[in-house]
């Protein structure tokens, strides 16, 4: 598929579209237009009109949007139809949650090996992934294809992990320490969990929902005098 | 503060400007223009002064904004400067990552509870956190003014733990299960975190970054016949 320079915006957009059309899928639904994605989403027709024009003509005017079609070609952009070896670092809690509930395989993700230093854990097996000690990280990684690391270490370690990663050629981090990763290569592909963008999103509606309740008590008691 | 209804997509952004004030702030840059800030997150310099405009003026045309106050209204915005009390359901792997390592009281969240099945961990507490039996539940929802459940139990948990949750008076979900929470209220207000979405944008990079290395290396590759 040829690829243009798509905007950020554009590509977070995509795996919202992805689940909504999984969904619509699971419900047997095969046809969705513009508005009615849009309005599922948030967003408005001519914004999904325009997201998807970045990568091509994927609806026909007036008929809307194959489902099936539309989730097969956007997992292709997001590039779920490859297959990606990844390997997790640090086995803490988020790192061992991740290994067992987590599916990487429905991403076109293989996970196969993550590493620890805690002599408990190395050597056992975690939802058939092996944890290997950290002394074997930098071997590991250059007799193995490995495209992306999953990075769960504690704070003090994701800096210097991170270079171990970058010098030892790998190109990607998904990075959960809250750590500004600036150290690594500037070639290399990060990105960045953060659990506050979404607590934060909850915030601001459930402040909404209050104010509002106070507005409503406020005009009520006015009306009462 | 004046509440207009607001768009998804600017409460979404709200916490990225947020991040990226908190970081200017930390390197001692007290002015910001809409160009800069754009510049930075990839977005135009319209679309900023736009999704400022939502809430009032912020800025003085000609002078960019000040860092420290447009921080703290956009922390207002978001209802930051509010007190919530918060309860955790299921202290398996992400719940006890997220009671160890999240720090709740950073965005205006008190966790004063977690509820858990397993008699190992009931009776524990973990970074100050007491965990109590799911059997103390609705009681305790009855008698504290918990405004959000951060949801962290196993999958098939997860409907039975909300109908208990929305029918002691929780209003906001932040939902960790990965299930559809389609049964509760209607007036819920649920916040999925979706892992697999930021994996995706990663796997967009990463398949775009080979795609260049294969054209250059065609392109050469012609070059040298």
């Amino acid at each position: 598929m040829k690829r243009l320079k798509v905007s950020n915006n554009v590509i977070r957009r995509l795996p919202r579209y992805l689940r909504k059309l999984d969904e619509l899928n699971a419900q047997g639904i095969s046809r969705v237009s513009s508005s009615e994605l849009g309005q599922q989403l948030g967003l408005t027709p001519s914004q999904i009109r325009q997201d998807f024009s970045c990568f091509g003509e994927f609806g026909q005017q007036g008929y809307g949007y194959h489902v099936p079609t539309l989730r097969e070609q956007i997992g292709s952009i997001l590039g779920m139809d490859r297959s990606y070896q990844a390997v997790l670092i640090g086995v803490g809690n988020i790192g061992h949650a991740l290994i067992d509930n987590f599916c990487f395989s429905d991403w076109g993700f293989r996970l196969t090996a993550a590493f620890d230093v805690k002599p408990e854990v190395i050597g056992s097996t975690f939802n058939k992934v092996p944890v290997l000690s950290m002394e074997e990280l930098p071997r590991y990684l250059d007799e193995n294809p490995v495209n992306i690391a999953v990075l769960t270490v504690p704070k003090d370690a994701a800096i210097p992990v991170t270079r171990i990663l970058t010098a030892h050629g790998v190109e990607a981090i998904w990075n959960f320490t809250n750590v500004e990763l600036t150290e690594p290569n500037s070639s290399t592909i990060v990105e960045n969990v953060h659990f506050s963008d979404s607590l934060l999103s909850l915030s601001y509606y459930i402040s909404e929902r209050i104010d509002e309740r106070s507005a409503r008590a406020a005009r009520e008691a006015r009306r009462e005098k």
